[in-house]
C-alpha cells in the first residue's frame, strides 16, 4: 500500500469527524466497516467514537434502524447534532461516507432532514482484467494503468500488500458509491473460464476483501463453458443436461461467495461463442443462466454488443449501428426478471461522440442496463485529459420519449468499464480518478450535476482545498471532453483511429476494414446517411421526435450530422461555418485548448504535490504531442481531398 | 524428414546418373559428399559406383584434380562419356549438380567441353531467424513458412529428423549454387547476442551439418556485444578494449567453427546500436570487425540499410530514398578488404517495384553486396504466386554506368533474405521454392536468363515432366510478379500496405508515419518530386544517363513515374493512358490475371501430387480474395480521391 495515492480519501477528509465526538449504534460486519473509519479517523485527529448505548453529549450519531439490505440513509441536522440513520448497513456506509463528502458543513446548519437513496439498485464496475496475460490485449484488455489489481502471474494475487490495495479500492468504491464489481474480462479466454469452477476460490478472496464495503462480486463466464469445463458435448441452452450443468456450477459458487452477484456474459460478439451456434435466441441465453442464479438471488448481465464484425466495406446497406436494435427489441419482453441487458450508450462502441443507443426506451418489458466506459480506449487512453462526466451526463439525462430519460429508463442498473489497474495513481493519469469518482456519482443519482461532482472530487482529492488550484483543476477538467472531441472526431464521425491499440489519429485506419466502422469520406463530402428516406433506415429506430430530429440535416444538431448524414463540404452547419471550415477550426481550437491547460497544469507546480505534479505534467507533453498529430494528420487529409484553403490561412500540410 | 518435400531433388532426377556407371577420383569430405549422392542413386536405380582407378567402362567420370577450395568445374563429352572435373571440392560438388540439372542430356551430344564458374565468390542467404520467439516478429522475422529450421523452444534444434532437415536444406542449397548462410536475425535480440560467445556452439552444430555441401555459416551479431555480453563500458570502435574483445570473441568463434564466415551486422539502424552513439563512422565500425576476422580468413557484411525512421512525415525535405547514398558514398575506399557493404537493391525496401539502389556502381572503391528478398515480405508474403527471377534479372542486369551491370559490380557476393522455414513445402506456398532456387542459379549466373532457369527448376521439382504441366507452370508463375504489381503498387508506389505486417492494402497506412514512406495522394494528383530540379534532388544520385532520365517524367519509365514525380490523374502516360486509368485498369486486370491463374492451376490436378495441388489451390483462394480486396480499395481510394470515373464503367465501391 505504501506508495499508492489515497485518491479521494486522504486522511485530511476525515478530520470534521477526527476531531469530534461520534455515536455509533448498530451491530453487524458494515457497522464494523463504519466504527473502523470513525475510530481511524479519531486515532489521527484526537476524537472520540463510542459504540450503542454511551454517555453523550456527540456531535455525530450514526444509526442503524433496521436489519434490511437497504441502501438508503437519512441525514439530520438537529439541536447541534448530525444524525445519519439507515435500515440497513449497507446504508449506513454510504450515509458515513456522506458527511466524509461534506466535510465541514456536515455540522453546519441546523432543521436539515434529508433523504437518500440511489436511484438505480445496481451500479457495476466491470473489470476488463484477464488473469493470464494475453498476448495481444495483455492484462487488462483496453487498461491503460497498469496491470491487474486483481490478477498477476495467471494467478489471484494473494500477498497482503495486494489484499490491502484491493481493500483500498472497495473502500474508494464505497466512498462514491457502487456496489458491483466484475473481476474479469468479458472476453472469457481459455484460463479465465475456469474461475467459474475449479479456480472459484480466488473469485472467493477477491470477495472477501470487497464485502466489507457493500459491494458484490460479480464473474464473466464464457456461454462454452458446459463444454470446455464440462465436457459435454453441447452449450444449447435448451438442452436439459446444459442447464443442469448451469445449476450445479452456479450452486457451487455460491457456496463459496453467498452473496455472489452473479454472471458477465459477451455472447455471439466479436468471435464469442453464444445461441446462435444452436440456433437460439439471446433470450433463450440469458434466461438459462438466469434461472441457475435465480434460486441464489444472482443476476446474468446478457451484452446486447452483437453485430457482425466481418461485414464488407463495400456494402453500403449493413449498418453496424442498427444491430443492438435489430437483435433485441424483437426479444422484449422475453428475457426472465433476473436477466439485464446491458447496453452500450451509444449503437457503435464508447466513442467520443454517439447518439443514444436507439435500444434505450425500446424495451419497455426488459430491465436494461446502460454501459458507460470509464477506460479512456477511444478518449485518450489516460495519456489525454478526458473528463468525461458531461458526457455521461448528456447520456443520462437524455430523453428517448418524452416520459422518461435514460437515467429511470436503466431499471438494471448502470455499468462502467473501470479505468483502473495498478498504477500507484490507479487510473495512469492522476486525473482520470475524477471519472471513476463521477461514474460512482452519477450512477448514485443519474441527474446530479456533473459540475458539482467535480467539484467534489476536486475538494476531497486535493483537500485542503485552495482557491486557484480549485479553480485551476476546474479549468483543465470541466471542458476537457470537448477538447477531446475538438482534436479528435468532428460532427459525430468516429472511428479515425489507428486500428487495433485505437491511440492516435488514422483517418482512414478502418476505412476499408470489417468492422463496419466507415466515414465515406471522398472529395466532395463525407458522413454516413442513416435516414430512413435515403439511407440505412437507422434513425428511424428512434422514438419521436428523435427519429424526426435526426432524419433530416436540417434538424439534426451540428454535433451528430456526419453520423446521420453523408454531407457536402461546403455544407454550412447551424453554427454559420462550412462543414470542412469547421473541421479545420476545431482541430487548431483544439490544440489551442490543450496548450492552455497545460499551462493552467504548470501554473500549479506550487500547490500539487510533486510526485502527482509530474505525472500529470509528463502525460500532458504526450497529450500535446498526440493532439498536434491528430490536428495535422486530419486537417491534411481533409485538405487534401477537399482541395478547399483554411480561411484563416493556417499551416495545413 | 518423412514428409518434408523433396523440393527439386526428388529421387528421380538422379536417375539419369543412377542407371549409369560412374568413376569417382579424388578424395575428401565434399567428395565424400558426392560419393554419397552418387551411390545412394545407383542403389535407388541400379546403376554403379567406384572410387578412384577402377575397371571401366565408365559413362560418368567425376574428378578431383587439384587440392585448392575452388568452386569451378570442367564438364566435358567426348566418346560417349560424361567428365567432370575440378580443382577443388566444391567445384567437384556443383559439377556432379550440373549433371543432376541437366539430367539424360548430360549424357548426350559429343565433344563439347564447357567451363563453369560462379560470377561472385559469396551466394548467400540470411535467415531472419530468431533463438527466442520474439513478441511480435515472431520465431522467424517476415517469415511465412512456419518456424525456423536452425531455432525452436529457444534453442538451436537438435533432434536428429531436425538436423536430417537441415542437412536436406544444405543439399539443395548446394543445388543450386549457394554457399553461405547467416543463421540469425539481423536484429540480434538479447538471446541471440549469446550465440556468438557462450553458445557458439549451437552455430558451430548447424555449421557441422551444412559444411559437407560447401556452405559456410555466418552470424549476425550486435554491435553493442563488447557492453552486452563483454561487460565493457563501450562498444565504441576506435577504443583499444573493445577492438581486442572483439579479436578474442572472433579467435573463440573460429575455433568452435574453423571454416566460419563472418559477420552480418545491421547498426545504427531502426533502433539497432552502432557506431554514429560514438560519433565514429560506419566505415570505423565494419573495419574493427573486419580487423577481428582478418586473421582467420572472414568477412564482416555491413549493411547499407541506414536512415531515419522516425522522419516527420510533414517534412517534404527528407528523403528516405536518399539516406543510403548520402550516409555510405562519402566512405567509398574506407572500408577494409573483407568488409561487405550489404546494399539492398533498392533505395527503400524491397517493394515490389524500386529503382536501383544509387548506391551500386557509385562506390568502385567498396566491395557491395546487393542483397535482395527471397522471403515475400512485400510481394505476397507466400500466400500469393510472385515469381521474383524477372524482378531480379532486371536489377541483376540494370547498368548503372555504361560499363558494368550490377551482377558485375557486386564483387562483395549476391545475398537474399530467406523464405524457407520448417513447412513441410519449405515455402509454405510450394512454387515459391522457384524464387529460392531462382536466387542461387542466379547468384551463379546474374545475366542468366531466368526462363531458363524456371524451366530448369520445374523439370527437377517436377521430374518426370509432362508437357502440360510444363506449359501451366509456366503459365502460372512467368508473369505472376507484374500480376502482383498489377494489383498493388502502379507505377512506382510503394508502402499502400498495412503496417507493421505488411499484408493487404492499406492506402494511407505508411502516410502519415514517421518511416519516410510516403506518396502524396491528393485530389489532384500522386508521387514523389524526387526531381533535382523542385523535388528532393534524388534522381541527381544517379550516373548519367540515370540520372537525367529519371530527372524528367518526359524520360522517365512509366513504371517508375510515381517513384521520382508527383503527377497529376491526368497525366498521359507513355501507354497513352492517363495515370487514374492505369491504375484502374491495372488493378482490374491484375485481378483477372490471378483468376486465370487460378484456372490454370485447377486443371493440373490430374499431374500434380494431391497434397501438393491441394495446398497451392488453397492459397490461390487466399490470392484471389485479397487481391480483389486490393483491387477495390486501391480503385475507390483514387476514386473517392480523383472522382474520375473508370473509362470503361466498371464497378469501383
Amino acid at each position: 500500500m505504501q506508495g499508492v495515492d489515497p485518491a479521494w480519501l486522504p486522511d485530511e477528509v476525515f478530520r470534521p469527524i477526527g476531531t469530534r465526538r461520534t455515536l455509533l449504534r448498530g451491530s453487524g460486519p458494515l457497522v464494523d466497516t463504519v466504527y473502523a473509519e470513525v475510530a481511524g479517523a479519531c486515532d489521527r485527529f484526537g476524537g472520540r467514537v463510542e459504540r450503542d448505548a454511551s454517555p453523550g453529549p456527540f456531535d455525530l450519531v450514526l444509526e442503524l434502524t433496521g436489519a434490511d439490505d437497504g441502501e438508503a440513509f437519512a441525514y439530520e441536522r438537529h439541536d447541534g447534532r448530525t444524525t445519519v440513520s439507515a435500515s440497513g448497513q449497507r446504508g449506513l456506509l454510504y450515509g458515513l461516507f456522506h458527511v466524509v463528502r461534506l466535510g465541514e458543513a456536515a455540522f453546519r446548519g441546523e432543521h436539515r432532514t434529508e433523504q437518500h437513496s440511489p436511484a438505480s439498485p445496481l451500479r457495476m464496475l466491470d473489470h476488463w482484467d484477464n488473469v493470464a496475460v494475453h498476448p495481444v490485449m495483455g492484462q487488462v484488455e483496453r487498461g491503460y494503468a497498469g496491470g491487474s489489481l486483481f490478477w498477476a502471474n495467471g494467478r489471484a494475487r494473494g500477498e497482503p500488500a495486494d489484499l490491502a490495495r484491493v481493500r483500498a479500492y472497495g473502500r474508494l468504491l464505497a466512498a462514491c458509491g457502487i456496489n458491483a464489481v466484475a473481476v474479469n474480462n468479458v472476453n472469457v479466454h481459455a484460463t479465465e473460464a475456469h474461475l467459474l469452477t475449479d479456480r472459484i476460490g480466488e473469485v472467493a478472496d477477491i470477495a472477501s476483501e470487497l464485502r466489507p464495503f457493500g459491494i458484490r462480486t460479480h464473474l464473466s463466464v464464457t456461454f462454452a463453458a458446459p463444454i470446455v469445463l464440462g465436457g459435454l458435448p453441447t452449450a444449447d441452452p435448451l438442452d436439459e443436461a446444459v442447464g443442469a450443468w448451469w445449476a450445479e456450477a452456479t450452486a457451487r459458487v455460491y457456496e463459496a461467495i453467498p452473496d455472489f452477484g452473479g454472471y458477465v456474459v459477451k455472447a455471439d460478439s466479436e468471435g464469442r461463442p453464444g445461441p446462435f451456434a444452436y440456433g437460439r435466441s439471446h433470450a433463450d441465453g440469458a434466461n438459462m443462466l438466469a434461472a441457475a442464479l435465480e434460486p441464489h438471488g444472482g443476476t446474468v448481465h446478457w451484452r446486447a454488443f452483437v453485430y457482425n464484425h466481418r461485414q464488407d466495406w463495400r456494402d453500403r446497406t449493413t449498418d453496424r449501428a442498427r444491430a443492438a436494435y435489430d437483435h433485441f427489441v424483437p426479444l422484449d419482453g422475453e428475457f426472465a426478471d433476473n436477466a439485464v441487458l446491458q447496453v452500450k450508450h451509444g449503437p457503435m462502441d464508447f466513442q467520443v461522440r454517439e447518439p443514444l443507443s436507439p435500444l434505450i426506451g425500446a424495451m419497455p418489458r426488459t430491465r436494461l442496463a446502460v454501459e458507460l466506459q470509464a477506460t479512456q480506449e477511444y478518449t485518450g487512453q489516460q495519456r489525454h485529459v478526458c473528463w468525461l462526466g458531461p458526457m455521461w451526463s448528456e447520456v443520462l439525462r437524455f430523453r428517448p420519449e418524452a416520459d422518461a430519460c435514460v437515467g429511470e429508463l436503466a431499471r438494471g442498473g448502470l455499468v462502467a468499464v473501470s479505468n483502473v489497474g495498478d498504477d500507484p495513481f490507479w487510473t495512469g493519469h492522476p486525473l482520470a480518478q475524477a471519472n471513476l469518482f463521477t461514474f460512482g456519482r452519477l450512477a448514485w443519482e443519474p441527474d446530479g450535476d456533473p459540475g458539482r461532482i467535480l467539484d467534489e472530487w476536486i475538494r476531497l482529492t486535493f483537500a485542503p482545498g485552495d482557491p486557484r488550484l480549485h479553480a485551476g483543476l476546474r479549468a483543465v477538467l470541466d471542458g476537457s471532453w470537448r477538447t477531446y472531441e475538438k482534436y479528435t472526431a468532428p460532427l459525430g464521425v468516429g472511428w479515425m483511429v489507428q486500428p487495433g491499440h485505437h491511440y492516435g489519429p488514422s483517418v482512414d485506419g478502418y476505412e476499408y476494414s470489417p468492422w463496419g466502422t466507415y466515414h465515406f469520406a471522398d472529395r466532395d463530402g463525407i458522413g454516413v446517411d442513416r435516414s430512413v428516406a435515403t439511407g440505412t433506415g437507422y434513425a428511424g429506430q428512434y422514438a419521436k421526435p428523435w427519429a424526426e430530429v435526426y432524419e433530416s440535416p436540417d434538424t439534426c444538431p451540428d454535433e451528430l450530422l456526419l453520423f446521420f448524414h453523408h454531407m457536402s463540404y461546403g455544407h454550412v452547419l447551424r453554427s454559420g461555418k462550412t462543414v470542412i471550415q469547421h473541421i479545420y477550426d476545431t482541430h487548431f481550437e483544439g490544440v489551442e485548448e490543450v496548450e492552455a491547460a497545460r499551462e493552467v497544469w504548470a501554473s500549479l507546480v506550487d500547490v500539487v504535490d510533486p510526485a502527482r505534479h509530474a505525472r500529470v505534467a509528463e502525460r500532458f507533453e504526450e497529450q500535446l504531442r498526440s493532439a498536434r498529430e491528430w490536428r495535422d494528420q486530419v486537417n491534411s487529409y481533409f485538405f487534401r481531398k477537399s482541395g478547399v484553403p483554411d480561411a484563416h490561412g493556417r499551416r495545413i500540410y
